[in-house]
């Protein structure tokens, strides 16, 4: 029996095991050919109705298929990735309900990993700023949207008032633009529940590099209309302009300008996964390499496709854009070839051009360009917008949930229910820029932070006590004895900071002699003075 | 200006709320009653229909409503409560967005804190019992159900597969009972997802303490009858058995048998809410003594109701039940109460008696009890039962989003999406029995773990190496060096230990001098060793 592993469980992964149900379903039936899959989530999220769920226009699970429902004749892994091993032929999953990992052996293997958010360079963007790329991404900065406005109807100081109903989003492309104008419509209305606030309140910030929205997705007078459109509707874009530093308090551009706010969301940085990062292949950009029949450089056994793949495109001379309409057209093909080498037969090289582009506004509106010529706007965009999508979900129960879901909605006014799953927090990572303050004298003492990168000064109303700097820590005191914070800490450096929770804290300090002892002297030293 | 505040959205705490908005309207209006409430969600969970969420019988958010929106004209606090302070009459609420604590202060308070899911003396339960109380917990061994039977379906060993798919729920009141019915259902209905696991391998085991089902809530012929109906479908009831601990391997009832099992889930311990039991008022069973006005014991502007209030009926010289059905009733006795303190008026006694009760049992079918006289079971029930709690669920919105999704539900099959929002762990809590093997040398290394009680023996091949306790550490080896276990730790005590994950561990050794110093000498000996 040959073993087909698929790795990945987006759009290209589950199209390819689709197409593979569909193409060998007689070595399936009898058992020449397993086909598995493994994916972190047992479920395939449809990416282009994700922005609808941070308003919730459509239901948390509308825009999510169980995989193994979509293939049912598919082994599925639903398990994390600890290796892929060429040299073994074989992918290592990590342990699960036991400590032992697992071992998968494969004589075809399709690597369908994506790309993942990764904010690497930009100081403090991996610990404050919200990614936009699945499911709990979009639930999150629900989640975040109703805190902050809630939170806004109880303060008083105005300026804190401000800086917790201001949003600021990183990106003009697609996924930007969409979660900027959900953003805005979602908060807006959101206020409306509460008397103290208005929608007039909201401050949303777009920031994008390039001097256009949709800039290599659309044809510019789309991109125009698009600005043009959000702008109406009270979004500050600002073009020409990036994020690059986050702390809790808000978002630095790299004019060095800093924007108040506690809701920070970046959708541009998309880095290769690293388990292809780890593969020692050829690649560009990040991509694997592949030939026009979606094989790995160097392997004939070894296939890629979807965002993960760089594969030419033999008519245009140019590579395969990293697009749903895309991804699903590659594993039709792929499919076809992997039959071909299984069971002989010509493989072919993939060629495709797209259909179209539609970006989705907010408010029942939309941009849309069909065949590079026609170019639409407004509510018929949004209406084609929504019909085509809607066509392209799969699985006839999903279609059916969505259209009632959709209908409802005409009547039904916007939900602010939040979904909180999980308490707990870990430790935390903390960047913070030079002058900002990471607590108060006084303040009450919630986390004790350890520094890791940069200097912080300490004072108190008598004055300077003393200056901090990486491996050192602060905040233990308030801890250990209940009380208020009794100095405040600034930080004279971009700082990083890990922070742990007060009942971490506590946890780790009263199981753990050689911290205690530890803290204990620390504490006395530190009173004393 | 007076300022009622109500701690807790509930039933009692909402229903007071929706209550005293009616009957104050005018007071609101004028500015001279400001009414605020405080909970830590932004949702009121309908409780009955909370197991429906563990199949996905009914939609995550149709279970939940706003409080917002049901209560306009309340000031409400998304927030946890750090101390009631009775006498600075003020309530001290956790910061948010900031370090700074929030005092608010009343003339009149409504304590409606309800109860909280607490496993106190039984060793493991807190660490490895699921419970079953609020939403985030529906959800959790909704996943959890999906994640056992995937592992399952993929697991070759069979006893490790036997193990994952048996499920054990402690309590046979109304909500284990439920818990325990939708259980089954789902658990079979998934596994014939998969092509190598049926419905007939799961494994559900039901242990209840008294003789009979519902043994308080409803008449011996319903118990008997719910017993029979669960005990044909497969169901494992374990009459006059209690579960006494629970370990990452499984459970162990009160005869010390162990069963083996990933899913324990306990739906009995209630505790009261750590809020109330800090406060230094007269209580009966950890609930707050109240006049027949709801008044609290010594005061007259503070009120209780709901879960944590022991509330006298006049009538029958009992206390009233803690049901929904009750809160509800209290909540508006209540509010006509504060309004007479405040107007002027004859406060009045609560007085009420149950109209019926219901109980469902999954797969369209339940049991009720009507005005303590009528008796029915089966479809009709159920039938029944679904009319009564869709008309009692507050809001119009949610009455056609639920008959939408029932309408739906008779067609489309059984959803297997999971919903995972963190995958961060922090620090967990470990109990394991005497005998249990926490790893085995040849394991992959993913935790360290700390000992906080009980014993532990290290050996490997070659034999014994070290006995461990509390404040000794193990399993640092593997993640410093990124190898495999070198020895298995089993424990000769019942033994509690916290673990720390690769990734934090690594944070933490990476900042932390004085910890990767005392990691390393340790290193250095147990090598040498």
């Amino acid at each position: 029996m040959k073993r087909i592993l698929i790795l990945g469980g987006g759009f290209g992964g589950v199209y390819a095991a689709i197409y593979l149900q569909k193409y060998l379903k007689k070595a399936i039936k009898n058992k020449e050919v397993e086909l598995c899959l493994v994916n972190k989530d047992n479920y395939f999220v449809y990416q282009p109705m994700l922005p609808e769920v941070v308003s919730g226009s459509v239901g948390i699970f509308d825009t999510v298929s169980p995989i193994q429902r979509l293939v049912p004749k598919t082994k599925l892994y639903i398990r994390e990735i600890e290796k892929i091993d060429l040299e073994n032929k074989q992918v290592v999953l990590v342990p699960q309900f036991s400590h032992a990992a697992t071992p998968l052996s494969y004589d075809h293997l399709v690597l369908a990993l994506g790309n993942i958010t990764d904010f690497k360079d930009n100081a403090g963007m991996h610990e404050h700023a919200l990614p936009f790329k699945n499911l709990a991404d979009a639930i999150t900065i629900r989640n975040r949207i109703i805190d902050v406005v809630a939170a806004a109807a109880n303060e008083s100081d105005p300026s804190r008032r401000q800086q917790l109903l201001t949003f600021v989003i990183g990106g003009g492309g697609f996924s930007g633009t969409e979660v900027c104008a959900e953003v805005n419509d979602f908060a807006k209305k959101i206020c409306e529940e509460y008397s103290t606030i208005t929608p007039e309140d909201v401050r949303v910030i777009l920031v994008h590099k390039k001097e256009r929205l949709f800039d290599h997705e659309l044809p510019e007078s789309l991109g125009n209309y698009a600005g043009k459109l959000l702008a109406k509707r009270g979004v500050d874009i600002r073009f020409g302009r990036k994020l690059i530093a986050a702390t809790p308090e808000g978002a630095v551009l790299d004019d060095q300008s800093r924007v108040l706010s506690k809701t920070v969301i970046s959708s541009v940085p998309s880095s290769p996964n690293p388990l292809i990062a780890d593969l020692n292949v050829a690649k560009t950009h990040g991509k694997v390499n592949t030939n026009s029949f979606m094989q790995v450089e160097g392997y004939d056994n070894i296939w890629a496709l979807g965002d993960c793949a760089m594969i030419p495109l033999v008519k245009t001379n140019d590579f395969c854009p990293p697009t749903a309409q895309f991804a699903i057209r590659e594993a039709k093909q792929l499919a076809k070839n992997i039959k071909a080498e299984l069971k002989g037969g010509q493989k072919q090289s993939f060629d495709f051009s797209a259909i179209g582009m539609l970006g989705a506004l907010g408010h029942r509106s939309a941009v849309a360009e069909l065949f590079g010529v026609f170019k639409f706007s407004g509510f018929l965009a949004w209406v084609m917008w929504r019909f085509i999508y809607w066509l392209k979900l799969p699985g006839i129960d999903r279609k059916i949930k969505v259209a009632v879901y959709w209908f409802l909605d005409l009547f039904i006014p916007t939900e602010s229910v939040q979904l909180k799953l999980s308490p707990s927090q870990g430790i935390a990572q903390l960047h913070f820029e030079p002058g900002e303050v990471i607590f108060n004298e006084g303040d009450t003492g919630d986390f004790l932070y350890i520094i890791t990168q940069g200097e912080v000064e300490v004072y108190n109303k008598q004055g300077h006590l003393a200056n901090l700097g990486p491996g050192q820590y602060f905040g233990e005191m308030a801890l250990l004895r209940e009380a208020k914070r009794n100095a405040t800490i600034k930080c004279t450096k971009a700082t990083n900071v890990l922070a742990l929770s007060k009942k971490d804290f506590g946890t780790l300090v009263a199981n753990f002699k050689e911290l205690r002892q530890n803290f204990q002297e620390t504490d006395k030293l530190r009173s004393a003075k």
